[in-house]
């Protein structure tokens, strides 16, 4: 195989040239003032040192990629009867459409555009106080990563709250249909502050390993998800975690990935690695522009597709 | 690995017993004359024999699996230029839904869903004739299956012609915003014979090979396209080739496939094998029930999945 | 001119034995406990005395009809530019859609689907506190009605709001496009408490007349509007003041109306007179089934309708 | 009563300055070649001589203003049948949508969607030949207008087909609902032609007078319909006449009208007279934006709108 750290220094090296980063997300003011030069990759394999290059050591908005965490989370917590309340078929639609959830009864196409993701964390509220559910989540997040420096960036929090009506909306919207049971601005107040989780390109990295290694975490040991649950998380990634760029993503790249608006991508490579890479310029889908070049390099490189 | 030929016999016996089918297609009345107690399974590894079981030998009509093979043909004939025409994003729509190509200016989300196939077979069109255009698609199954004695059912193609109302709406709809380039009844000509082409699970799975092994038939030896070109048209099975329930096939069996309203569907095990599966009962979304369940089956004794 | 006391008499006799009355709504509990047996009729002429039948001197909830009053007074207070937030056209969705506002950028269609509805109350709303916007637009429709018995159902209000999820949702959506100036939860105070407001088939005539007399209340003598905007409002309420039904009431009644989901339908005859009937069983488009009814028989008895 | 005579001289001699006409439709090339400058204007009382100003005597293609004398004799063919395949909503959509369509099972909204008059054309054909359907259309329009002098341009029905794919879309569409039951090129190639039926504004008006006097044309005597027929057919243009301005039309002119993209526009006033204009600029709903400015300063003069 590849020496790891050398692919990702020539990766960093590449794509550091380009200037064409697409924009950073300015639907909150907090994100807007994220340089878009910033870049990082992480490389972590189911064994060794973790390879990293750029800025993979910052910690940034992980914003969506926080879906996969609280998804798995109440999976846990309640197993299938997750599906009771949130599709599992990509949306064709924006992530924050609402067309889709008056078509369909106000429930979720899928756990990873926002309303699917509001209605996992109501599942995770269940009847707990907002503080002890996101305490749960950030809890969750630390033992994934095993790193309990892992913080919520309040700043970003309290940005997404001044800025949240379209998520109030989709929150009432599922409300008036008994798809989320708690008060939307409860709701709400854990969904902010789960996207506001700040991690780096390595915690990432480190968090997603269950997902490569049959459910169990190979550097702690610990198993999180049985070998088949692992399996159909990677699946949800890859028909829905890029939004209505999916399809994109996954002929470009051919890995389950998860992206999220702070331009973090977590991507899933089977019996191998997870990688995170950084930047946050945004394509027209809020997808990372030079994240999404820097998996599909790396790709190339290594024919770590899953599909041949 | 396993003894494929006890795998397919297990697999055909203990699903052979279920009685809850699903609904044989009625769009066409030529479709619904075939028995709902139709049960086959191949399975192709790149090397050594295949194993079949139940009527696996036995010829249905594939429908929208043919749309794999005119894709296929298309990129060869035009390159990625395909793409200009047509999209790559799941739909979140039925098969033959129109009001996304009103909201997207007539582009076609995928080459799966009925608009995206028409235009594809629009592209192969080419200026030919439309005799000549069928001719080269049917040569170009045969030359994929290693079989000439593959052939269009009459009798369903003109049983397409005489109910294609919908598909020609959608031919015209793409016409009027200069997507597709041929005279509509000319295009929908050819389409309803592809959809009408008549193959054996044997069959299906032997011409799928070269998707599973790097773009080169192992059989023939024969490149059909490059190994780059087989990964991405896997991805596309993956995300958008079981119409509305592409998310649902991916969790449930996560192996590229692509189905057929005739109640086939043939799935690619890169680096392994391919499986075509027949049994005419469709589910709600229009797939095989019994075919998925197969494979479902298939994929739990085997570890095939591609995500872990 | 008919005998109008006649006229009322006869049709309140003619329709009461109807058994067909259609479904009470039930969205909010409070508005379930009125009897479907419930049947009033008022006609108010430009001048002489109102002839009522039935129960046209017992109050109910107006709801929707309120819409109409809030938009006479914020075309009062801001004039023209409430249609710089509203349209004048026409939904083709029902009542609380939200998929136009998705797809027209939070802006709603016409002033009576409740979207447009609550941007004129946030107009109203104008900087001032929830209550003091409520008091005005109370004292407008007993202004309207001459009538300060006129008051607000708090049950009903209470209700309302323990069930406006949906609406909250519309109200999000809105301000998240900047369509809406105030929060939301404010916004729908008010709104809740205005469709609560408890009117009479008697007060609500009274109310309406400027509507038939070229803006100016021929009872009181005031002018509440010019001629221009009352031809005005009253062309909004043939287009649009019966949701997904307006179609079909100016073709039945052909005369310019608003419903509410309390049962209530207040109509317009220019120059002539102004007809308030009440019957809580409602069709599929949230209006009065027997309500309408009356205004169909009233129109043929009369030729009162505008269209010939 | 006004001077007719003098009100359209000034009419026309106001608005012919206007430097602003709108975009002449070019859609179809043959349209395209007319030019912007044109203006006419004619006013037919129930009796006494049409006033005319402009190009009144110019012939025009009439386009959708057809959609209303096909409906007349449709209705007059199976009458209330016509609504079992129709609708009588506003759309809320473009003229040329097929959105709805899906979602209402092939049912067009309303008549005057391009939709719901290709379903009447439909019902016309009747089983005849499309010539023998194409003639009766013909002969009932002279008949109303008592002109025998009317004919269809050719160049403009050619034209129309060469680029009709878009309607034959809708007509596919609504075919394989059984919502029409011809095939789509014999129920085009009338309604193409229908559309292309040239006349002038003095033939139009002359037309329309059976909707503004009961039903009966006063100038030849002949009852065209029954005054309730007449009633619902002004119902429906106030409401649909106007595709997504219908709401804008009837605020800012306040009578029941039906416009035409080949810039005229036709109007009724209720026991006084029928007004047409003709100008081929049109504004972003597809409606001519000189006439409307011309009937807006008419009903300004004359105080014609059926709203007070």
């Amino acid at each position: 195989m590849e020496n790891l750290q050398t692919l990702a220094d020539e990766i960093h090296a590449e794509l550091s040239a380009r200037e064409d980063r697409g924009r950073v997300a300015d639907y909150i003011p907090q994100l807007a003032t994220v340089s878009a030069q910033k870049f990082g990759i992480a490389i972590a394999p189911l064994d060794g040192p973790v390879a990293v290059a750029g800025d993979a050591d910052e910690a940034f908005s992980i914003q969506s990629i926080s879906k996969l965490f609280t998804l798995t989370l109440a999976l846990g917590q309640v197993g299938d009867r997750v599906w009771d309340r949130v599709g599992r078929e990509p949306s064709g639609n924006a992530f924050n459409s609402i067309v889709q959830l008056e078509h369909e009864q106000g429930r979720p196409r899928n756990p990873f555009v926002n309303a699917g993701a509001i209605a996992v964390t109501d599942i995770i509220l269940g009847g707990h106080r907002p503080k002890e559910a996101l305490g749960e989540i950030l809890r969750f997040v630390r033992f994934l990563a095993d790193d309990d420096a892992i913080n919520i960036d309040r700043l970003v929090a309290q940005s997404e709250q001044a800025h949240g009506d379209r998520n109030l909306a989709l929150a009432h919207f599922m409300k008036s249909f008994g798809v989320i049971k708690h008060p939307p601005a409860e709701v709400l107040g854990v969904y902010f502050h789960q996207c506001a989780i700040a991690m780096s390109c390595r915690q990432l990295a480190q968090a997603g390993l269950f997902l490569a290694a049959n459910g169990r975490n190979p550097r702690t040991g610990f198993n999180v998800v049985s070998a088949r649950r692992a399996r159909r998380i990677n699946a949800l990634m890859m028909t829905c975690g890029h939004y209505d760029g999916a399809g994109d993503f996954a002929f470009r790249v051919g890995l389950p990935g998860k992206s999220g608006v702070g331009g973090g991508i977590l991507v899933i490579v089977p019996h191998r690695a997870v990688v995170a890479v950084w930047s946050p310029g945004l394509d027209a889908n809020g997808n990372s522009l030079l994240g999404t070049a820097a998996l599909e390099l790396l790709v190339q490189r290594t024919g770590w597709s899953v599909f041949g």
